[in-house]
């Protein structure tokens, strides 16, 4: 807990003292919430669990659906509108802004067979999801890659990219050790 | 109402029981609250009606405005952030995700004489709209149509089309029998 | 106060009556949250600051920071999912809609370094922000301007212009005199 808290203030420069980050993070709460809806989940109580995960949609504004597994130190930052969905997997230490979703393909063509299926994204370590970002389907998100503001993903992204547009085009390899991903690298843009 | 569950068993893989459909889903709260609304709004009691319809907004994060026309079993999946505006009209079997907007251009040229215009958009039957996509003005679109994630769409759209991008262009026509609408369609945008 | 009601009352072609705005409009009630929460802001106390602006995001879905700059006849309409960061500046009689956000970049290179930086957008005066629309780090949006939906702002903007895309692109620059702000000027699309 101690490390989580140690990691939001890293992330973000409005982070003002530990205190303020449990009283009034929305996403620290949200991610709390998800732990004990995915208790129930687990356990077979699919409507307690879905009672707390709508719980926490109403006092936080994120929905995080009780199946998606959720690893370490996850920060959502702001959280209003943030959707991820049943069969989502997220590695550890990655950071969402609000109004992203983790999404499946929709309305299915079989909703009795997809139920049993992989429908949403897999995230690697150390992601960052800008605001408004739709990431869709059962593709899969690189380690240390970067979805820029409002972009839309459909495909697989390699690690270490960072991503732009609609739908999203890789902007940029090689990531590592840079860090321009809430919205975008400005100096690639500029050469469009 | 049965129907209406039964319809969203059918396209909602993540819907478990009825039960839960009708104790943890935002979206039927917000139609069946919009339904009070709209009488009151027949009736001439705006503010009554713009009361209900803010009440439907906190608890459910779906703005629907009183007087928007709305046909049968309309799903608002998730639905954080979904604005409905006054002038809209939707068909049925509608499915909109969360984060839609049906709005109006704006700020109005002349708002007194607008207050009594067509200002939103009108929605045919069997319509899908993905998660964030801004539909913007008195456009039309045509049944059968599949509107992407974060899409913009600020003229007609065909029937059995699917719209992509900021402004949205059509990437398909004749959808008939194809479900590939929250997203976009793979293989046409690997095309480009 | 009055002169605000009024400029609502001019720009929104649904606003009926003053007590409705007075009583339903969320970005009303947000913008007289942020005046207390700022008091306290700039009194020291930024923990009772911040409660104050989450206990607003929370009846408002609007999250506005306390240490945000805002000028007079901001006008957030429907509001839901809006976030202005703690740098952000705002002119007089701004209209912003739902699901936007005055972001910074992040996560930052150095946080402890940039609590004290400019991270965030300068909005200049009578400018529109679309419905969703991400504008990004310490950029400015000149006087007049109108920021499309969904548009993704990532560098400065000079005045008058109107602004589309993902990232934004000036389509239009001279908007004096012309309305066409909340989605996108039509005929200029169509030539594209």
């Amino acid at each position: 807990m101690n490390d989580f808290i140690k990691s939001i203030k890293k992330r973000d420069p409005a982070a003002k003292s530990t205190l303020s980050i449990i009283l009034t993070y929305p996403g620290v709460k949200a991610v709390f919430f998800h732990q004990i809806a995915n208790f129930f989940h687990l356990a077979g109580f699919d409507l307690i669990a879905r009672i707390i995960s709508q719980t926490s949609r109403f006092f936080t504004g994120i929905e995080i659906h009780p199946g998606a597994k959720i690893g370490k130190n996850l920060f959502i930052d702001h959280g209003m509108g943030v959707v991820i969905g049943e069969t989502s997997e997220i590695g550890n230490d990655v950071t969402i802004y609000h109004a992203v979703t983790l999404g499946g393909i929709s309305p299915s063509i079989d909703s009795e067979r997809q139920r049993h299926e992989k429908r949403h994204p897999t995230i690697g370590n150390d992601v960052v999801i800008g605001s408004g970002a739709q990431i869709i389907g059962p593709v899969k998100v690189g380690s240390g890659s970067r979805i820029a503001a409002n972009a839309v993903v459909v495909n697989d992204v390699p690690e270490d990219s960072t991503m732009v547009g609609v739908p999203a085009k890789a902007i940029k390899t090689g990531n590592k050790g840079k860090f321009r991903p809430y919205g975008v690298d400005q100096e690639v843009i500029d050469e469009k």
